[in-house]
């Protein structure tokens, strides 16, 4: 999806796509905006952008064989800034001739993962980021699964090899990779493991897969993602000192507020007979829904972290897929 | 531990052992009985059982430098129903030949995984099984972690390779396999892969390690153990119909009732702004605390399904500690 900034305080948004999508995304951007937000300076050569105004977006469905980074590169070339749906490309290799169009055209990049953007995800960071109340991160589990009816197991793009091809690796997976990697402040894993048996369908697009993700230092990191088991969308991060988990992390439950909960040195009781304190629950609010959250920070550019940041999603994204086609053996992060 | 059957109705407990568990135990064993409970019939050879009554337990320090299984061999060679902590054995080569003395005695073996025997479970189960409800089972993640002080780091006998040697695996690890095995209604997975970089002491006992296991039709489960993270005791079971989440299966927060959460069905709204149902909490009241119901239990023998359920579990954690000793590599369960 493309945005153009046009007069001064105005961000205009083309939409290239059809998908559910899109409709959400056009509904975000018509979002009425409360207050004015401080507008950070244009990067060099960057078309200007502001804070939203409800506007329209206009939908165009998008060429179903051009070749996949071929879009994004074109809308860089134009001058106009990306918010691109997940996964980026199909592969790093894609990703980096969009990135180096976006540079080139000094337009900015961002991938449209919008649970970043609710203020709960703000909320959990802090915490994350306590050495007191939650210390050294030791491990993050992460499960995105859900239901897909007959129909879109056999018509939806995430199933076909030849439009989104990485099937619920790139669909789902891709928000459990990137709950990991926000869990670990964007540091690599050194190598990826796929578990065996993924799930695939008659084209070989996986349904259902998993991984095992280690860093040098000890840290661990596990997912599973589907198309084929109930909702589940859960975040599990374990530190020395504190736990945090939430349940809805990539689409909360309520769209005007989400929770998680926290607990820090907890103990057992003498005897082993109980344990506490209790993990605590936080509710956090959130004035508007996430995606136009999203859209309104899309409108402040520039803000350089987010190529880098999915980047490295999508490095995580072919390394479990490599470990997947190499009868998963572990694979080097970024080989 | 081992129990002997004297007079009808009352059924006697001798202790081996004086860690912190034994106190616990003594506690559990000594806890009045409401109400009779129905006795079973005994196995042929079997020193007869029945309620408890209220009763003394007594300590003694188990030798250190024992042979594992000499201890067990011995009681059960006496005559006596063994209930024994976990993990039950170093190795199921051990394991077989405290099995093989009860059989040969005609005693009860039970392993003391207290939680089993909470009715919280019993509920959790009738969940899990409910085909409608809950589905096939998918993947299963576990995490058993609380923090060790200095001086059990340097001092316990969970630290010590000569004492029990296993370490985190045989502690808390033994309990996230047990809770995926009975997760999967104790099918054993075809394989397991340790995760790269477990954390060892000095002598090289696992202070923190976690592995994913596989199953033929695709079923998966993850775990993570550890000496060294903020205590967290978590199941997730995710079904093709539903998730059950239990935020403390091993010991519940609080000693008389303990809760989880299990959704069904759910679905995401037009757009994806929201999903639902909710999952609902569930909260199961214990007459008894776990480990007195686990008492009452192991007077109701006999009961032939513990062994077997013991066995697959040592199997399991012989598997992971194999693929951490083979440099990570997948190692079939049972090989």
């Amino acid at each position: 999806m493309a945005s153009a900034a046009g007069e001064e305080g105005t961000v205009r948004f083309g939409i290239i796509g059809c998908a559910m999508i899109a409709r959400k995304l056009s509904r975000a951007i018509g979002w009425p905006q409360r207050g004015r937000r401080r507008r950070r300076q244009p990067l060099p050569g960057e078309l200007r952008g502001g804070p939203l105004r409800p506007a329209r977006g206009r939908r165009l469905p998008s060429p179903p064989h051009q070749p996949p980074p071929a879009l994004g590169v074109a809308a860089a070339a134009s001058g106009k800034h990306l918010l691109l749906e997940k996964p980026a490309a199909l592969c790093a290799a894609d990703l980096d001739e969009i990135l180096a169009a976006c540079d080139a055209a000094g337009v900015q990049f961002m991938d449209s993962t919008m649970w970043m953007h609710h203020p709960r995800t703000a909320a959990m960071r802090e915490l994350l980021s306590d050495p007191v109340r939650f210390g050294k991160l030791r491990t993050v589990n992460s499960i995105f699964t859900f239901v897909a009816g007959p129909s879109f197991l056999e018509n939806d793009i995430r199933v076909k090899p030849e439009l989104d091809g990485l099937g619920a690796l790139g669909d789902v997976g891709w928000y459990c990779i990137r709950g990991i990697l926000w869990a670990v402040d964007y540091e690599l894993p050194e190598s990826v493991v796929a578990l065996r048996h993924p799930v695939t369908n008659a084209a070989g697009v996986i349904l259902s897969c998993g991984a095992s993700l280690v860093w040098k230092d000890g840290q661990t990191a596990t997912f599973h993602c589907s198309f084929l088991a109930n909702m589940t969308i859960e975040l599990t991060a374990v530190g020395s000192a504190g736990t945090l988990h939430a349940g809805d992390f990539v689409i909360p439950a309520e769209e005007r507020s989400a929770a998680f909960s926290f607990s820090s040195c907890a103990e057992f009781s003498d005897l082993h007979t109980s344990w506490g304190p209790l993990p605590s629950r936080h509710v956090v609010s959130s004035g508007l829904p996430q995606e136009a959250q999203m859209v309104a920070e899309f409108s402040r550019l520039p803000e350089k972290k987010w190529p880098d940041i999915t980047r490295k999603t999508q490095l995580v994204v072919d390394a479990v897929k490599a470990s997947i086609e190499r009868g998963f053996e572990p694979v080097v992060v970024g080989s």
